[in-house]
């Protein structure tokens, strides 16, 4: 008998990875290719299928597809649709259609941190767990919040903007028009306005006062806190207390067990993680202290490095399981 | 056929109602009595269980009693517990094993913010919605949370906890240990507060220049208010303003279709009203605007004056509903 497999991709700003995925999460094969988010989305959607047929018909004689999960920035899940993400030129795409029409199979796209979160309660942090968050750390910040031990969407799928909560009013000005959003604070461009906060407020001398603006990254606000930058050791500091309490305030909505740490600035590891957990338990209520664990994701990525794709790969057998409950 | 009728029984600080509620949400008699909350459970539990077996013999002829629903502050669903709360002498007392032993039919206790929920859910203006909160101003404030059909209760039942967000580093004391607590800014204290505050800071007249602060009530507020006192316009004017970002914060979470206002405060109607859709919509992320209504509760009273009572009726035929899914 055939095995029955599904495809995981997770688009990114500027990669996108697929793999062949096993129900044991196994990942049989996979791939990854330039997003190239500023083109033309028809080039994007046939390069996406070629290479999703090229890992099928590699493995056609011992598997079966039964399903493709997609994560990606701004989906909407009730409508099939990646929505205008910023830094995508693509507009509204009705991607789900397209791939449905190409494969012939179950095509179901979410959120990129919601995907992230099914992968943390199959295979990662929230094994058996109901109620847990996972926040996502790269560019932006967002969330998959499962209650219930299910996916947490809304009454229209736009549930779990935790990086659009306002944290500071009249803060730091954010893409969504707003001011003080919580991802202008925590996330890699966050931590690099913190880095040029200081700069602009603080005296002593640090590295970055020879960078510019947009020489800034991560990366390098990392690299100089591991060797002792005390404004870049300050800036993880500052962050970590400002995500800390934001997930205080997330704590009492909720009340989950764990809130796990994903992507790319989790990376970071203690330099974020300490200061993190210890404004964490300071701001939160009575009832919840020494209950609820902040910890860094530890969901297996695939060869070629991505968790997500796991995590996309789980969402669409999620979906079978849903189906299946509405016929019978 | 003897018809099936549930006892509701809402719990506060001063006052406790129950009504005997028949499936149709008819409430066939209900009675009210001092909650003396400062004396022993015991000659509560005595006094509860003689009034609910009054409101039972009386219709024994017709009716069958198939459960009772409790509302209470600081409930436990888990334990079946009141924890301690605030104004309240009791301790941990575990009203639901109390109530079982004395009336042999399934009991279950729920906090009186999520009981009102599943009253508006059902008889109110939640009918027909899967996500939605709603959010108690009284003494406190409480919050009740629907996602998914479902009440919200974390992993061990103390989701809900909008009134002890922080929304204020450092600002006001709250009761619960910590500084800048959603409900000292917003509820019939944090009202009191504010017009302090604006004594404190302002220069113009007001008839609470004459009044102390264990003197002022709430309604005195409203009082005032209506009269023209500009003190007590703008303390209306800045909780709605508070309620109002908060709400707008809560929306990023829950995406939730309407947010509904219950409770003594929900009272001064517009007055509150009006600031707080006005800041909940101008501080919205963009795809939640013009899409989530605020409204003031409908859910009916009983003929003595209470919704909860109600509320925690739906609770318990709701209890009932999971206990036959689980037999399945």
């Amino acid at each position: 008998m055939l095995k029955s497999v599904t495809i995981g991709i997770d688009i990114g700003g500027t990669k996108t990875a697929l793999g062949l995925i096993d129900e044991l999460g196994n990942c049989l094969s996979d791939d990854t290719f330039p997003t190239c988010a500023q083109e033309d989305f028809n080039r994007f959607i046939a390069n996406l299928s070629e290479r999703i047929e090229k890992l099928v018909v590699r493995f056609s004689h011992a598997c079966r597809l039964a399903g493709i999960g997609v994560a990606a920035p701004n989906a909407n899940y009730f409508h099939g649709t990646i929505e205008t993400p910023s830094n995508f030129k693509w507009g509204r795409v009705e991607i789900v259609k397209q791939l449905q029409k190409h494969f012939h199979v179950p095509v179901a796209i979410t959120n990129d941190a919601k995907a992230a979160a099914l992968g943390e309660m199959i295979y990662g942090e929230a094994k058996g767990m109901r109620d847990f968050m996972v926040v996502t750390l790269g560019t932006g910040l967002g969330s998959g919040i499962v209650v219930n031990g299910e996916l947490l969407y809304g009454h229209d799928g736009h549930a779990g903007e935790l990086g659009h909560t306002i944290i500071e009013p009249r803060g730091r000005q954010c893409g969504c028009g707003r001011e003080g959003c919580l991802e202008m604070y925590v996330s890699s461009r966050g931590l690099c306005r913190t880095v040029f906060e200081f700069l602009s407020s603080r005296r002593d001398d640090s590295k970055f006062r020879q960078m510019s603006f947009s020489e800034l990254t991560a990366k390098k606000v990392y690299e100089a806190a591991i060797a002792g930058d005390s404004l870049a050791l300050d800036a993880f500091e500052y962050t970590g207390k400002i995500l800390g309490c934001a997930l205080a305030n997330a704590a009492a909505y909720f009340s989950p067990q764990a809130i796990i740490i994903f992507g790319g600035l989790a990376n970071a590891g203690d330099l974020l993680l300490s200061p993190t957990q210890k404004n964490f338990e300071a701001n939160l209520l009575n009832v919840y202290r020494g209950k609820i664990k902040i910890v860094l994701s530890r969901t297996p990525s695939t060869p070629k490095g991505s968790a997500a794709v796991l995590g996309a790969s789980v969402f669409i057998q999620k979906e079978f399981g849903k189906n299946r409950r509405q016929e019978i």
